[in-house]
């Protein structure tokens, strides 16, 4: 059993309306030190395959399939 | 300036629906090795602190004022 965690993040150069809500939102409590806020979300799981190898493929399929929106967005993923 | 990546989950044994829906749709997807799916998020920002000390400080205090829900979510940082 594998523990793989994706990251998926905003390409650069897209809007991220929640990270400036957030900034704007820091700034109002009193954060005036924070700049650049971007969001990502990123998913847990444990995949029941027999090899590293066989396991970065799958959440490659994974990622383009469901996971992330290639128009607007990365990922990147750790295996452990 | 620093760069500092901040970690937000549910805490263990919170339910979550986000992950249990993915884990569903990646299952119908035939990727039927998946378990234990589990969502987070992640926030990317700079801070213009002088020192790593100060950055810490202040990074507990917006997750305790606004970024983590102390209930429900537990998190963790990155200061680089």
């Amino acid at each position: 059993m594998m523990r793989v965690t994706i990251f998926v993040s905003l390409k650069e150069g897209v809007l991220d309306p929640q990270g400036k809500a957030v900034e704007r939102s820091l700034h109002s409590l009193g954060f005036a030190e924070v700049q650049e806020v971007r969001m990502g979300k990123y998913m847990e799981l444990s995949l029941n395959l027999p090899s590293r190898e066989e396991a970065e493929k799958r959440v490659r399929e994974m990622c383009a399939r469901l996971l992330a929106n290639p128009v607007i967005e990365d990922y990147r993923f750790e295996i452990e």
